[in-house]
């Protein structure tokens, strides 16, 4: 049984759904399976989560574009887009096949489950299959005016969470109940959440970059990396900032000041006509030329808007040209796991005509808590 | 470059690796990429949570089985295969065909993200690709004895927890305030966090089986689904309470009847021979007949181990024949959205050699909680 059309009439977000269809042109797709749930969003304003279900916007340059969601998932209001709703008891993909013109290529999204796609090539629908998704990210990665303002609010309720976590900081508390800190100040600003699980690291855990939380508690004279952020209206905030309990010893410091120049001259780099691993580069050669090269054991930063970790990285190979309208992370780290140091400094930025507006403002000298064991 | 190399030797968990081995024999597929993390923990009792970044364990039935890792994910201890540990600025894929058999069919994971599919295929490597997670899923299905163990712990918790959770119900608590109290219950009770986002419906809200917890208190009169479950030991649990707030309507009360018998229903049906399908429709019919049927707009349960959606619905169109050592939901609803009544019970169950243990103990009795507005 075919799953019930209800029609829709509308318009489908800001010129988005254009600027995907200007580069499909140009790209020779002429149609493409968009499945992520946030570009969904971003295309349509609907939040739609059907966990393993199947979710489909299929954009057509010849403007036949049409949407197959489960039955479970009933939309209210306006997408913009004719609508096929599907039963659980349906097999989707052989219904979407008539969505699609078999004799083409089809552009797939990065995230699709490999098991539509079999499907879709055992039906022989498609004749060739492309990841569609670098023509949505990069999209995406042009925020407009709406999406630059929700950014700097996301942004500035960050700088208040950090200053507000800092205080927490001398409490003595362990990595966890810092963790549930974090949570709370975000809820209580009105977020909808964390935008990544914080990290809320002492001592070696802090470097460790994948150090999972626990019940670790701080000492005298340990760092703590807080890397913290927030959806505020589905954009994300993201920043890290390390601090130190009751003393710093010299080595200490001179890890934070080389990894705090670092960061101002990824920002400095950060600017339309240099390439994104220029931003990586003028971190990355500074910490080298300190002596701490090895110990900067990641890449530099990555893109962030809807979500955290959005397409685009700071990446020594990334021979991208930055463009305004772009906002990226931009985060050396030095992590010494022998002698328990770990310094990580974090900031967003949104790319302007000649440069970069630094979305947090929160301070980075070198903050001591005072701190007694 | 190619990644290095770190040779492991050392065995697999518990046979598992065979019983896969010999169903991808049996299938004549001659390798298979395991790509879900979860299935990979299955496997080598690893968990690594790589996000975006390719994680893969090959399986080969020649007995050549390799992995491949980021390398900001290195493993301690003894996975009992040989890894390759690759970089941030390497392309994983390419270096994953040297591990492949190019010349033949390749399995592949369900939730493999679809550019890799689409890049192994642009490489030319493979003659063919299934999904291969229904070999892997058939065997974690049948939980083996460790596994039992596990899900009794696991759910004999979520007893405890709905026992504590109630007396919270006539408090007034908002559905977010409750929403709060249940993942605090789990990490009292030592569990690694919930299973997934609890549902803690008002009214009408528990009338809408996919509604998001919001803000709404409840007031005299109304029924309260209470669907919880947690992760201990990684193995989840999920059950599913309706109680009524200070009093219960004639009508709310026979909807909560006839959902009890079907569920009870559905538990007699879960026995070695029968077809999953049955244990749904011995639900569906029964809810039917008492003139519900259109009320009961979702399937009546699903696999659940080491998550809580494991593949394998208990629904009408399911024709696997039930075996010893699968573990399901039973879980029928009745939603009269518009009389504001939504009622939902739910326990999880451990097929035997003759039938099922009911792994919640918690009372189905209908509870009517003191509650005054």
């Amino acid at each position: 049984m075919l799953g019930t059309i209800r029609k829709e009439v509308g318009i489908m977000n800001n010129g988005r759904v254009e600027r995907i269809l200007a580069k499909m042109r140009e790209q020779e797709m002429p149609q493409m399976i968009i499945s992520d749930p946030v570009a969904i969003y971003y295309l349509t304003g609907h939040w739609i989560l059907p966990g393993e279900r199947m979710l489909a916007l299929i954009l057509n340059v010849n403007g036949n574009h049409h949407m197959m969601i489960n039955k479970l998932f009933p939309q209210q209001g306006n997408l913009g887009v004719d609508i096929t709703y599907y039963d659980d008891i349906e097999e989707p993909v052989s219904i979407m096949t008539q969505f699609l013109e078999a004799d083409k290529t089809i552009g797939i999204d990065k995230t699709w489950p490999s098991h539509f796609l079999i499907k879709l090539q055992e039906l022989g629908c498609g004749t060739k299959f492309v990841n569609g998704s670098p023509i949505v990210d990069l999209v995406r990665q042009i925020k407009d005016e709406e999406e630059k303002e929700k950014l700097r609010i996301s942004s500035k309720i960050n700088d208040d969470v950090m200053d507000e976590l800092i205080p927490y900081v001398v409490k003595g508390l362990t990595e966890k109940e810092l963790d549930a800190v974090v949570r709370e100040l975000y809820a209580k600003h009105g977020c909808e959440g964390v935008s990544f699980d914080p990290i809320t690291a002492y001592n070696k855990n802090a470097a460790d970059p994948h150090h999972v939380t626990d019940d670790s508690k701080g000492k005298r004279g340990d760092c703590v990396i807080l890397d913290i952020g927030g959806f505020k209206d589905y954009y994300a905030s993201d920043m890290t900032r390390t601090v130190f309990l009751g003393e710093v010893s010299e080595r200490a410091k001179e890890v934070y000041e080389v990894c705090k120049e670092a960061q101002l001259r990824g920002i400095a780099a950060a600017k339309p006509g240099n390439k994104m691993k220029d931003v990586d580069l003028a971190c990355r050669d500074y910490i080298t030329e300190k002596g701490f090269g090895e110990y900067f054991t990641h890449r530099t930063g990555h893109s962030c808007g809807l979500e955290d970790h959005e397409w685009g990285d700071v990446s020594s190979v990334n021979e991208a040209i930055i463009q305004p309208g772009q906002c990226f992370s931009i985060e050396p780290g030095i992590y010494l796991y022998d002698e328990g140091i770990g310094v990580r400094i974090e900031d967003l930025v949104l790319v302007t005509e000649d440069g970069c507006e630094v979305l947090n403002k929160y301070t980075k000298d070198l903050i001591v808590v005072p701190y007694e064991d």
